[in-house]
């Protein structure tokens, strides 16, 4: 029996939206659907009361969309907040937590939990919660469902409905965006998918329907767990080319003219996507007795680079180390589970380090006009101009990205 | 001290070529290098006595170039002969011989080291040996430089050059051929190089200088393993959406929507490339302490699945079996390392089995009208219309290609 929706969602209008989570990816949900004449109320709301109250200044916390929506979608009417009363009365839950996991493969479940037992206790007929996390085949129905029911006292499928559709933000890729990039979908009834197909696609590209809320999961792990093994076979690779003193730079540029290469590059694997979805395809391969031990060597070569590298830096008995770039990545102010901030900081533990990032406020400032013997490029940043650093400087460059800079002594590729 | 090329090498008038080793890499180089005028003689030279009276009846045992292109060049004087002193008074040689190596990562190296011991005996002041064969970075140098020195009592760089340009054919595809997929080259002088790149740009696309032999090792066993690893995840996932009862083509489906999916399959590796070269990086990672333990449990994985797939046929209980496709990949009539036939003759030790292939002489004319309850289908050549087999078909159809036949009732992707 399918839920038989209310007019006003069935028909598509006057609905009220919460989304719970307001990061990378929640951010993207609450700025494009308050733009929507259809939905009339858009709830975005978060336990960080810090990022709420930046928010509500203006500032989009995780540089994807800009200061400016931000301000616009308030003067749309959007609440941000960290009351959880303010979620009454939603026709829709979207939930955009993140899903995160330990280097040991323990799973944090938590936020989606929470998420899951707030959300349940404003759930009513009709409604429909929409998960966005990365999550691996089958953990919605088999965590997220029993708890929504048993929150609520009623039945998915028949008294409201659940719509798995998980997000492919790159964060920092200003060309490959939520809006041109396709959205897999899956839910437990067709007209509920079909109403967040109809919301969606309003700024969407395309939205790809698939048969089952798992095909969905299994999409999204796939997906994130072929760059880290595609990565983990460059870091392997690199490895093997520094030892016997080939350039690999020039490998990867001559395999780059073969019709069916794969330019994959060497590197720290932070963040919230690449280096932690693996772990949750770990968890259910190993729940299904399939042996998980490729995936699982594939996270040892990414986790492990950071020590190699660590171990290079100081075989070159560097004296004052300018170490550039703190963010996961490239074009993105995001520190959190940064890799190259971890490389940084292992370094400081024994070496002087001064690290400068021109994205991150505490690293923004640094005396440039220093002296440094090494400067370690972990992240360069597309809009900014580093000739500053790298014009006069004759120490020791140690270049740990995949763009050329010159006078480099080592580099990872 | 490069060596200073004779007149006639130099000028490119007038040179005698043979080629080590005629199978599919090697047929290549004797039927483009005969068509071309500055090329007096070619010799293409094989120790597979059978191989070379069929090609001396007109026929590519190949299958890479056919069989008018065999009666051409035998027109042009090309001389196939198992005969060694046919290889007298060459100016150029190619040695395109397979290496291969045990699924226990024994490295195959009797064809490589008989084939330089072979040319040791005709090398000349000035002659270049040319390499072709996939091998490990630094193996040239560290296996075949001393051979060829000590076999001539001439000095590599001083009285001959070494040039290592290895192979990029895909056996069977038509469309990314020898000719319009560019060559990656580098040797011992740049004066052999560039004779070399001479001689081949006169009918390969594009040849692509490195900076050295280890270089142009490098790239292809990255290229090679690439492909294995991304295999591997999907035989991997396979196996997951097998046991919680996704399709898996849906998925690949869905995930060949984002962006940056990379459209791999699942599948048998068989053949002398993919599934073999790996075993060549493990070689030498091993040997430079370097972890290979994600290589390795990539090959655990490719090499896994034939056992998995039979258990899976065998859990349909099957009576008589048509089993179609024993080559290794499709298009092409090899059987060498073929995966599908080794899953053939695997099952036939269980069940009564017929294998059909209308590539392969032996399994062309069967019984197709006998009645079969299951149909396992490993290849579909493009050229062969098998409505023969399924258009009345209404058995088991157990599919393990990735292209879409109608019935099936369990596929691998």
């Amino acid at each position: 029996m399918y839920v038989i929706y209310v007019a006003s969602i069935r028909k598509g209008r006057n609905m009220k939206i919460s989304v719970i989570g307001v990061g990378y990816v929640g951010i993207h949900s609450v700025v494009n659907l308050s733009k929507l004449k259809q939905v009339s109320k858009v709830v975005a709301f978060d336990i960080n009361k810090e990022k709420i109250i930046k928010y509500n200044d203006g500032i989009d916390v995780t540089s994807e969309v800009g200061n400016e929506e931000i301000v616009d979608s308030i003067s749309n009417g959007v609440v941000f907040t960290s009351n959880e009363s303010d979620l009454k009365d939603t026709d829709i839950f979207i939930i955009a937590v993140p899903t995160d996991a330990s280097t040991n493969g323990e799973l944090f479940l938590k936020p989606l939990i929470s998420a899951s037992s707030i959300v349940g206790n404003y759930i009513k007929e009709n409604s429909i919660v929409v998960y966005e996390s990365t999550v691996y085949p089958g953990l919605t129905e088999e965590i997220c469902f029993p708890l929504l029911q048993e929150k609520t006292g009623l039945i998915i499928g028949s008294h409201f409905d659940v719509v798995y559709t998980p997000e492919r933000v790159d964060p920092g890729n200003k060309i490959n965006t939520v809006l041109n990039t396709p959205r897999v979908i899956s839910g437990t009834s067709d007209s509920a998918v079909e109403i967040i197909v109809q919301l969606y696609s309003n700024y969407i590209a395309e939205m790809v329907k698939v048969s089952s809320i798992r095909v969905a999961e299994s999409v999204k792990i796939l997906e994130n767990t072929q760059r880290d093994i595609n990565i983990a076979l460059m870091n392997n690779f690199a490895i093997l080319m520094n030892e016997i003193d080939v350039d690999f730079r020039e490998v990867l540029s001559a395999a780059g003219t073969k019709w069916n290469f794969q330019k994959f590059y060497p590197g720290l694997v932070g963040g919230h996507c690449i280096g932690v979805d693996p772990y949750y395809l770990i968890h259910k391969m190993k729940k299904t007795n399939v042996d998980s031990s490729f995936i699982e060597a594939a996270r040892t070569n990414n986790e492990g680079i950071i020590n190699y590298i660590e171990n290079v830096i100081t075989q070159n008995n560097p004296q004052k180390i300018l170490f550039v770039g703190a963010t996961f990545k490239n074009n993105c102010n995001d520190i959190r589970n940064s890799k190259n901030l971890e490389l940084a900081y292992k370094l400081s533990n024994k070496f002087d380090v001064t690290i400068f990032d021109p994205e991150i406020e505490e690293f923004k400032n640094i005396g440039l006009s220093k002296k440094y013997d090494t400067v370690v490029v972990a992240v360069l940043h597309d809009n900014f101009d580093y000739s500053i650093i790298f014009d006069n400087f004759n120490g020791n460059l140690i270049n740990l990205t995949n763009k050329k800079i010159t006078n480099e002594t080592w580099r990872l590729i």
